[in-house]
């Protein structure tokens, strides 16, 4: 099912409202590393995570390293090959909340 | 602390016994490639690596998008510039145990 594709504008204002994510080289996705104190603290929060994109039926493609985690948040369903929708703002500010 | 890094024959007898893992190119790490039915399973799957993690004080490098989980496993302290230790060896066997 498709799913529509922010526009350029809206790109841009959810980005400079998010000012934790970066966007994508290819511009069809919004990135955010985040630093823990440990690797226990680092999984508890993507515990958290992983319940969030159950709930929403949106998941992340992430990264973990020790106290490193790398998240990318992508709408495979937006766009040619994928771009970024609500979904992914959505799921940004709720992650976002969890580190604040 | 250093580790003690395997031998190359260590290596390849470790290796022909955990079928499942594949050398990475620069020989300092394995890894391994494993598909869930979807994210939940592969969730479930993580918790319980990070559990074996946390009490073997041995953490893996790892990657997920929806039902796939890359882990990559390598002993910083072994070697130059990291190696693969009996840690490695060790966490690959728990982690092959939950997957059999």
């Amino acid at each position: 099912m498709a799913v529509e594709e922010l526009t350029r504008t809206e790109r841009e204002s959810w980005l400079s409202a998010l000012k934790t994510w970066s966007l994508r080289d290819d511009e069809k996705a919004i990135q955010r590393k985040i630093e823990f104190e440990n690797f226990r603290e680092a999984f508890a929060f993507m515990t958290k995570v992983a319940m969030i994109a159950e709930k929403q039926d949106h998941h992340p493609e992430w990264f973990n390293v020790y106290n490193r985690v790398e998240i990318t948040l992508t709408t495979h369903d937006a766009g040619e090959g994928g771009g970024l929708s609500l979904r992914d703002t959505k799921m940004a500010k709720a992650i976002d909340a969890l580190v604040q």
